[in-house]
């Protein structure tokens, strides 16, 4: 999905160009304001080029923040997730992309380039909360989705902080299954439990 | 605490020539390794001057890593708790620290610098949970107090990343009431909760 196709001249200067004004309109507008139809319009080619290099926004997002994995695929493994098993579940694909070693180096840089700056960190904000969170907190069909997004993103950009980018004994070197039990019942609660906030309508 | 005294002359050159020599001892031993007696001798000064100017290793640490509050503080808050209230405490001491309009830009500097550069993360990362959880966990006397501190350390510092480093809505203006009651529950369940992890003794 990053690499260049190569099958005709100019293919790859079209790519960036794409990749150019994707990066300017998600800066701008943020990733809900940016559309399609504009980063075409300002890399001067038709929208149907975007998606046929980038697929969906959604694709096209995570080829500007250099996500190792496509969200189709994230989102794919927790669509028919039951209620009950969503805090593990989504514990699990966490793990699934932070614990392999192809992705690991990857997802270190861009946490790394999160933390560095604003607009980095508002970017990657935006990936993990709107792109890949939210719509599994919506499908769930409670209230508070957005509310319920960032519970789960603040618990496991923390996570992410201690156990790859700083790694910090005992937690660096547990296992997938001694992270899930720790975590699950968290995320659990923040996606499917009752929040009961003194100030919050529903 | 931060402040000169200028009691005598060269007061302040003394007061720095401690700190460089912390910021030096704490960043190659780390928090336990490093004692009042080497950065003293580093120093070229009594290890007693360093106790009459900064106090105790930990305010010492603190004055290195320009912590607002002194630990002592906010340790006294957290010692005479009880276990049934421990997360909503702990939760309402992190806000006093945060929620201060005093102490904030402090704070969001420390965490940018955090975020920042590796030596600055671990010695963060060496505060919150040496300096200031791990205390707190240990006098509740349950098992794993080490990985407890860590489970708390990675809620807050991804609550501090989303509700005051980035401001994220709804987040970033929720009462203090509304976050205790999001967070507390899940600081009680790290603090005195049964984890249950599969593959960890206790």
């Amino acid at each position: 999905m990053t690499r260049r196709t190569g099958r005709r001249p100019g293919a790859s200067g079209t790519r960036e160009a794409i990749l150019d004004a994707a990066r300017r309109r998600f800066a701008d507008a943020g990733y809900r304001g940016a559309t399609i139809r504009a980063i075409a319009a300002d890399a001067k080619v038709d929208p149907a080029l975007v998606h046929h290099y980038f697929g969906t926004k959604q694709e096209l997002f995570a080829a500007v923040v250099e996500f190792p994995v496509s969200p189709s695929v994230v989102v794919e493994r927790l669509e028919h997730v039951s209620r009950d098993e969503a805090g593990a579940q989504v514990m699990r694909t966490y793990l699934s992309v932070w614990d392999l070693p192809q992705y690991q180096d990857r997802m270190r840089i861009l946490l790394h380039g999160a933390m560095a700056d604003e607009r980095s960190a508002q970017a990657m904000r935006e990936f993990v909360v709107d792109v890949l969170l939210e719509p599994v907190v919506r499908q769930l069909g409670l209230s508070d989705p957005r509310l319920r997004a960032l519970l789960v993103a603040t618990q496991v950009i923390g996570l992410s902080f201690l156990r790859y980018l700083v790694p910090t004994e005992p937690l660096a070197s547990m296992s997938s299954d001694d992270v899930v039990a720790a975590y699950g019942p968290t995320i659990q609660r923040y996606l499917t439990g009752d929040l009961d906030l003194p100030g919050a309508g529903s």
